[in-house]
């Protein structure tokens, strides 16, 4: 009897099998990955989530709420309006921050994109996928479409990060490295099983949403700076709630999307790990390593403009008298934002250079700090071209060594260990509220910014979960 | 100077020069692909086309539209109209054989589920994509919408079928061996550029639609055998279909979506060639290597089918006297249909066993030989156990040697170079009709079903290209 086999009949270290950790191991256990997950997710009870995790799942609802509706006037998402609007069908479910309503397909489609557009929305300490987007802009249109409790809810978002989270954790970082964006890839099966949860689909209907899910991923990399970056969200959000309802219906898909030969994990990765997806299922979740961003930009760049809005307030920097600015970053960090010469603030989301510079001038990293305005401003733009870098694998993606040096010769350093908002660093449930109302202040009046928070704060209680989406909606 | 460096700056061989072949020559290449490809999409004319290239496009729009009448009935069809109908718009498009109307984005979809349920359209003969399936679901439906010119039609079809099979053939066989299916995968393109064409897109917006086809790839091998798998060329054709009208009002995308470190050719391929994409634009047309079904399977299977049907006649055998049968076949046939018990019809068309089991009891390989009552039934599944099969690299894709003994002790042999329908023995025009019509006898009156073929092959001259949809509806 193999090991596996051993565990299995044992029956005897039920709660927590000692699973294989390595990959050639993993390689054993990978007949029934799939269905391990899909008969988690059907039989997952809210009344067993932990408070902190259910706390969780309200910060991670309040800040993805504060980035959807602060985007929802970016001109990304007029487009998209404009664009599919003339092929909407029924007027089911709000777009947040706007006045349209749309079929729940186009609403969870449109909500996702409004809700990374800033490149302000939640991150994943470890898989650096953006969990809310694909999941919530799924689920809270459909909770507008029928009836779905607050606790029930909160038990999806907190599934389908799971879901999402474990399967990025599987094939990361050698599938994110392969140029795939991660969040649009694995966040479709975030949607699926999130969707699929408050669908009430059998175990076998599951099977066929994560199937349906895993033939649809989006994204890649290349669209980072351009407006389709913002899609990818949007899109794992109707793909991954599509999914949910064909499977709900029969639409037949494969039993093992992520670990057959050609299934998903495979055909995506070079590595993987299949404990990562079944391992400690219902004892750890993933939406505990959930971060929120302080700055709006992708969070490879934060610690860069942590230390420099710290050295500039520290030393009383003016821009005028800074010579020239040297960072020593983890090669991921120039792999993903080595854009010299950002002509729009989305290219500036994804140059070092433009986001070293801005904090220095403007001792910031707000939306303010990503527009157009800034990259184009002139002494911005002059620091920039004397911000250089160097590629040091000793560092850890959270760490940069700052250098900066002064026109009156002065040497100074500055050494970030790991950023505001990062998991040793959290966001304050004031830091969100905080950031949640600077987000939101063009959009909603005070009332109803504060109607929309307590909401959201108090979402595990809500007889019905659409009265979060109906209060962010004009 | 480089070898590509003189023959650009030569000048001389404009028209056909010997551009670079193998992979570290074509990397050199790579700079401008997609910008050319886009750059051709929105200069080709109709009139450029030759005439031989028209007649293939009707053909493919018969033979397509016969296989999307014929499937209208499944019940795949049926659950995903189900499950889709209370998120449709307005009724802007007919789903073909039957009475629904849906946006044109849904009718995409459906109209694409429909004309690969039965495995029965087109293939590519080098890539093995269905060309028709992501293109002519997305234009035909488009064409419901605003007006087209059955001219323009017939360009934007050969346009579509020609981006998909050129970036098809530019990473086949590696992408394909790596799992992804290939026609949701490179079919998002030509459905992208052939409804990109007749919205008028600049080269700018072609650009963008062929950057949001990229990011949203459908479709893993581990489908087959499932609903799933005729879910791919459907959603490639809304897919490409949203890229364009996503990209017709500004939303932005990566300008080099294909070539791109982290574009969709790296990330979907471990090889390619640029010059599939490029090369000979104008002047060689994909769809010249179109090929039509004469069996209701993957192609892969049709040598085997085509041999045990002769074997059959030729020796008058009966069911009950074959005693076992030997198929040495290509890798890549094992690789896509070694079910050896099939439960369905669907999984039946991925069983090389059954096909041959089936062809030899009942003479033939239509759609009633790849139904759930032919694989249950038990003379079939009798002679399915004593079917084998030996991989044999030096065998082409095309090619089969059968060996089959009968009871009474003779060994008879067939080999197979190309099966009846394959390129080198394509389907008359009369094979074609009579093809159509067993397909859509069931649905169409024989009145319709004349009608519709003749707007078909007369598609070029049609003032409205929506006249072969409204003709083809209910």
């Amino acid at each position: 009897m193999n090991r596996r086999g051993f565990l299995f009949a044992s029956g005897g270290l039920s709660l927590s099998p000692l699973l294989p950790q390595n990959s050639s191991e993993s390689e054993a256990a990978a007949k029934d990955v799939t269905r391990t997950l899909a008969r988690y997710i059907v039989g997952a009870k809210p009344s067993d989530l932990p408070a902190a995790v259910r706390k969780e799942a309200a910060r991670t609802l309040l800040n993805w709420m504060g980035c959807a509706v602060g985007g929802s006037r970016h001109e990304t998402v007029g487009i998209a309006i404009s664009a599919l609007a003339p092929f909407s069908g029924p007027a089911q479910a709000g777009i947040l921050g706007r006045k349209e309503r749309f079929d729940i397909l186009h609403a969870a489609l449109i909500n996702g994109i409004s809700s990374h557009v800033l490149d302000y929305d939640d991150t994943h300490s470890h898989n650096i996928i953006h969990p809310a987007g694909p999941v919530i802009s799924a689920i809270l249109a459909l909770s507008e479409h029928r009836p779905v409790s607050g606790n029930d809810f909160v038990n999806a978002v907190v599934l389908g990060v799971d879901v999402e989270c474990r399967i990025g954790n599987s094939v990361y970082p050698k599938h994110y490295d392969a140029g795939w964006h991660i969040t649009g890839t694995a966040g479709v099966f975030g949607a699926a099983a999130a969707s699929g949860k408050l669908l009430g689909l059998t175990e076998q209907q599951m099977l066929w949403a994560l199937g349906l899910a895993a033939t649809q991923p989006v994204g890649l990399q290349e669209m980072f700076g351009s407006m389709t970056k913002s899609f990818h969200p949007g899109r794992a959000a109707q793909n991954g709630l599509t999914a949910a309802l064909l499977a709900s219906k029969g639409f037949t898909s494969s039993e093992q999307s992520l670990e057959a030969k050609y299934g998903w994990v495979n055909v995506v990765s070079t590595a993987h790990n299949y404990n990562d997806i079944t391992g400690k299922l219902g004892q750890a979740f993933e939406i505990s390593k959930n971060t929120y961003k302080p700055f709006a930009s992708g969070v490879v760049m934060h610690p860069t403009i942590d230390g420099c809005i710290q050295l500039r307030n520290e030393n009383k920097l003016a821009a005028g008298n800074i010579d020239r600015v040297e960072l020593r970053v983890h090669p991921l960090v120039i792999q993903l934002t080595s854009k010299k010469s950002p002509q729009t603030g989305l290219e500036g989301k994804f140059s070092i250079y433009h986001a070293a510079s801005v904090a220095l001038v403007e001792g910031g990293g707000g939306i303010d700090q990503f527009s157009d305005r800034a990259v184009r401003d002139r002494a911005v733009a002059s620091l920039r071209d004397r911000v250089s870098t160097v590629v040091d694998s000793s560092l850890h993606e959270d760490q940069v060594r700052i250098t900066l040096t002064t026109k009156d010769g002065r040497h100074l350093e500055k050494f970030i260990e790991h950023a505001v908002g990062s998991l040793a660093h959290p966001m304050s449930d004031k830091d969100l509220e905080t950031k949640f109302t600077g987000l939101t202040s063009g959009v909603l009046t005070a009332d109803r910014q504060r109607k929309l928070m307590d909401l959201c704060w108090g979402v595990g209680g809500l007889g019905q979960a659409k009265e979060v989406a109906q209060a962010a909606a004009l």
